[in-house]
């Protein structure tokens, strides 16, 4: 019985398992579901351990607790590969825009529609799937890779106590690489693999004039006015081809490469649609000599995310305001160091303050890196090949614009990602009547079987 | 009895009369006062009757009245001279901080101190003290110019009735020029003469973006932020030289002659303490080529007073927001049309806004002209020359850089205004303990006595 066989005819249970598991309303943001957090890790627990995984624990934090599996290899010396994903799941509110019960899934055609089906119930289940399909297709009884599972209860809730969870498991968790299963391919006919999620940093400006507001007859035109000081800042962030003007911001960013922006440029893409997205955007912008796609995938930012100061109230104020304040945040690529673009964006700002306005520079905490994964590397090309043989087409590869603890993880194990996911953008996650598309999900299982002979290959 | 000899006589009855009327309470913005301005205007009324003014009226508005008096002049070719002032006065808060009542007026060494006595009772009365004197001197019994004065009732509270009433009676208040006496001299031992005060028109510009505040991670860098379009608008309303980059902006704009600036040279000026005066400023700034004193009295300005949008709330929050908004106006000088700067002020706005951002301009009022008499002008060198008189020492000039109501007073009544004041910047007025110079009233009073001849020479 080869892999597909095997996961063809184990469908029906699975689906039975994976439905059993979405009833458990594990709300993660919601105290009043910590409870079900708890009754979701015991049941993940209980499944993995079926799976056939020899350890499984849940592990306790000051908040709510993950699930740890681990399966060694019959080789001691081959990789090991953790696998990260989330057991908890987003609030369902707006709920009366559901027409199902979110943790009653239902069956509509191929969809399965439940609260967690896609983010991220269904992307862990379809690990263990894949993993007794590959088993069982080997005729071995343990994988050939060691893999290793850590299932988070807090994803949804912004992974707080992740990274004490991996510094205080740090030799338990040690791994040659890293499986993200959490995002989205393009779309169901395009698979794709996402190879870099964008960091980001924070600042906060504030500029002081004058100690109090000022009467603009009397003072106006001879003395520093901060909102024009402001202006003059956050527009000087900016230069005419919309770079980022920080001194030093773009050394070190791994430039996209040739290939990477062939292949972002064959995913079927309609900039008029994602501009309707885009909140209906009228109209594209960024940095000169880049898509869109790449714009928001591979270019780092500088963003003023917000701007006060002065009379903001209705009618007329004739003052010289006071104070000036704002809000600015980078997204990073590859290759920034999210304290250097503080210490930058700080310089920055002491240069260009002009005389007779104090300026004050809050770095709110120190910001996370990107997160990134060559295509180029093995444990990218070796995902990509068994993603290809379960969808039997070209993977191409896309990146995201925000990010989630990925780059805890990648930081504090010191391995790479690679990420493989079949959610689809369409699947409404975070949002009401959220679904998976099944037989993404059993594809999932298929490459998910593969993989574990692939990276054994590429990894060793 | 000269004139000088003639106000030493009576300087007692006056500021006895003075006294009596700085007692009544005349607050136009408090309802409750309502009364005590009225009384006000029939005190005053009952005082020009006394001082011989053979036409004495209250003039209702749909407010608080005002009080025309009239004193036509022997000769029927003679000019006619308007004085301008006001009766109302501002409120008292904080009362806690007056160390006398504030309307029960106390003599304490030169100063005279209580609500009004400066702005502007004080500075109005001086003016019957001085039409007197001006008569027994000359042993005439009619000035030599035909007298109206105009002493309203809601100047503290923005005139708001004043146009109206301006042009209802027009006819009866038509004029050669116009004395305004509530201002100030530069220093007691520095007289001075106003010579102008700045227009205002105002501006809000809102820019919209996209329809909701977006997710910078998933759109930032490729979808236009209305916070960045407005900080480029706002900075680019300045050159790096201060000047206002507004096409036209200075077009027609009157130029300071040499003459008027050497005299404001003459004014001793100590711009440190006048930093600290504009809310412990740290640095002057402004249109370069020109000193303090001619950037706030003769120099126009663009000024934003307000910046708002995107999130302004505690902690970070990594939008692309939707909107941004601004309130900007601009002080105006001799030559320049308020409704002029606004429509430059909306064609920038168009021409600089970004593709996909949406500007909307909202222009509140059409603002209002500056006010401006040349020094070489007829009125302005005859009154200066009474000023001299009085003071016997040159008299220098100043400007304002807000205005009150003026510019409405010259243009309904199409006359040139002169400013013949003597309030002193250290006069409290709109603060607790107003006073007044009482030995400045009686020069006030001199120069008044000795004006009458000289705009019967010069205007004849």
């Amino acid at each position: 019985m080869d892999v597909r066989e095997y996961i063809e005819a184990n469908a029906a249970d699975f689906f039975a398992d994976l439905k059993e598991w979405l009833s458990i309303p594990s709300i993660s943001g919601n105290p009043a579901h910590a409870v079900d957090v708890r009754r979701s890790a015991a049941w993940l627990s209980g499944h993995l351990r079926e799976t056939g995984f020899p350890t499984v624990e849940v592990w306790e934090t000051p908040g709510l607790p993950a699930v740890f599996a681990e399966w060694p290899a019959a080789d001691p010396g081959a990789p090991t590969v953790l696998v990260y994903g989330h057991h908890d799941v987003q609030p369902i509110e707006p709920i009366e825009e559901w027409v199902t019960d979110p943790f009653a899934p239902i069956e509509d055609g191929d969809r399965l529609i439940g609260r967690g089906s896609s983010d991220d119930k269904g992307q862990v289940l379809f690990h263990s799937l894949g993993l007794r399909a590959g088993i069982a297709a080997s005729a071995a009884t343990a994988p050939p890779v060691t893999i290793k599972m850590l299932v988070e209860g807090e994803e949804e809730s912004g992974s707080p106590n992740l990274p004490d969870l991996l510094r205080a498991h740090a030799d338990r968790l040690a791994c040659d690489v890293i499986v993200v299963s959490d995002t989205t391919m393009w779309l169901a006919d395009v698979p794709s693999m996402c190879t870099g999620m964008r960091g980001l940093t924070e600042a906060e400006l504030a500029l002081y004039g004058p100690d109090t507001d000022l009467h603009s007859g009397s003072f106006g035109g001879a003395v520093p006015n901060p909102l024009h000081a402001m202006a003059s800042l956050l527009a000087g962030l900016h230069d005419t081809d919309g770079r980022v003007t920080l001194p030093g911001f773009y050394d070190g960013v791994v430039p996209l490469s040739d290939e990477e922006r062939r292949l972002f440029a064959k995913l079927p893409f309609d900039e008029g649609e994602w501009l309707a997205t885009a909140g209906n955007s009228r109209a594209p912008h960024g940095e000169r000599g880049f898509t869109t796609l790449e714009r928001v995938w591979a270019r780092p930012t500088a963003e003023v995310n917000g701007m006060w100061g002065g009379h903001t109230g209705p009618g007329g104020k004739t003052i010289v305001p006071s104070e000036a304040h704002a809000k600015v945040s980078f997204r990073l690529v590859a290759g920034q160091d999210p304290a250097e673009v503080q210490r930058s964006f700080r310089a920055y700002v002491e240069a260009n303050t002009p005389p007779g306005i104090r300026a004050e520079v809050a770095l709110p905490s120190g910001g996370f890196r990107a997160c990134f994964s060559p295509i180029d590397s093995a444990g990218v090309r070796a995902a990509r090949r068994a993603m290809e043989r379960a969808f039997g087409t070209d993977v191409l590869f896309t990146r995201e614009g925000g990010s989630g603890p990925e780059a805890d993880l990648s930081e504090i194990l010191d391995a790479p990602l690679v990420f493989v996911a079949v959610g689809l953008d369409s699947d409404r996650i975070h949002a009401p009547n959220e679904k998976v598309e099944m037989p993404l999900l059993l594809k999932g299982a298929e490459a998910a079987a593969y993989m574990w002979d692939e990276f054994a290959t590429a990894l060793r």
